[in-house]
């Protein structure tokens, strides 16, 4: 669960720094892969990764997630499960289960 | 803001379809990268694009973060608080303000 | 253009370091991601890059893919003439003379 | 081994449909991740994958990686070596043998 306190820290964070003017979502598209790359840093040659790093690096990837959705002035609940309901009418459970289906 | 809500139906819609045995942490990291540069995809060739598709695709992104979280038993305001204060140590406030300096 | 004199230098470098056990198809793959992810880091805020840095970064990602290709057996020449068949077929001149069309 | 054959293959084809006004550096470093992504998929929930298809998209990668080193005017194998003496540089042998040290 993410508490309103939580995304009001972030907004803070980069109000203070004046950082929102980089914060064009074509920016923070290119600034979720580059963190989603991070992340998958910690994988590069092993299935194990330390758990600290991976919190570190999870944050970071939410961080700009949640910055998109503000300045698209996203409800994440609502985008969320919006696109669960497409995904499961495209994945219906009797033709699924088990097998490996990804969200595309 | 999140809901507990919203995190049970992305869990149950996993069940459902039995795919917690692909969510392995790597196999998760893997999807976020993957998922990010489909939204990124969105802003290949221009700065501009279609709001309902952003919205999807960040959606996707997002739910794999939580899938991870989830096997990763991290608790997302936990994370994102426990981060941004070590980027707030990296990154003072007088030192940054309106210059560039990427979360890293 | 790219020598085979290259291409050894590459593999010697691997060599010497016993690092071809690491690279299996799959972490080469995750490497690739990573450090496209570092060359894209360069225009992360701004559309312009350092272009020494740009020089490494690309460097980067053509080694890996180079480290692909030997391991999966592949010529070079071969995949990308084949591919760019496929591609020619998908996007005839007369229909996407000037247009976006995303090589997919 | 590339030739130079392969590479002007690929110009004309971005020439015949007039894609070169597209492919400023910075866009051409979203779309090498962004296929980079693609040849990650393939690996998503496996480390297995079709000869077929990663032949596909590393050609994929390879051709947007040949369109940024064109208009940067980068040799390949210029950028290549010299990066390479920069890692064996950070990556001695006697320190590296046989243990895991990405290049970063």
């Amino acid at each position: 669960m993410v508490n309103q306190r939580t995304f009001d820290a972030l907004r803070v964070f980069a109000e203070e720094r004046k950082w929102q003017q980089f914060h064009s979502p074509s920016n923070l598209a290119k600034s979720i892969s580059i963190e989603a790359a991070e992340l998958l840093e910690l994988f590069q040659w092993s299935d194990d990764a330390d758990r600290g790093e991976v919190a570190d690096e999870l944050a970071d990837v939410l961080h700009y997630c949640i910055a998109l959705a503000r300045v698209m002035d996203f409800d994440l609940d609502d985008i969320l499960l919006s696109k669960l309901e497409k995904t499961r009418l495209k994945y219906p459970v009797e033709h699924t289960r088990g097998r490996i289906a990804p969200i595309e």
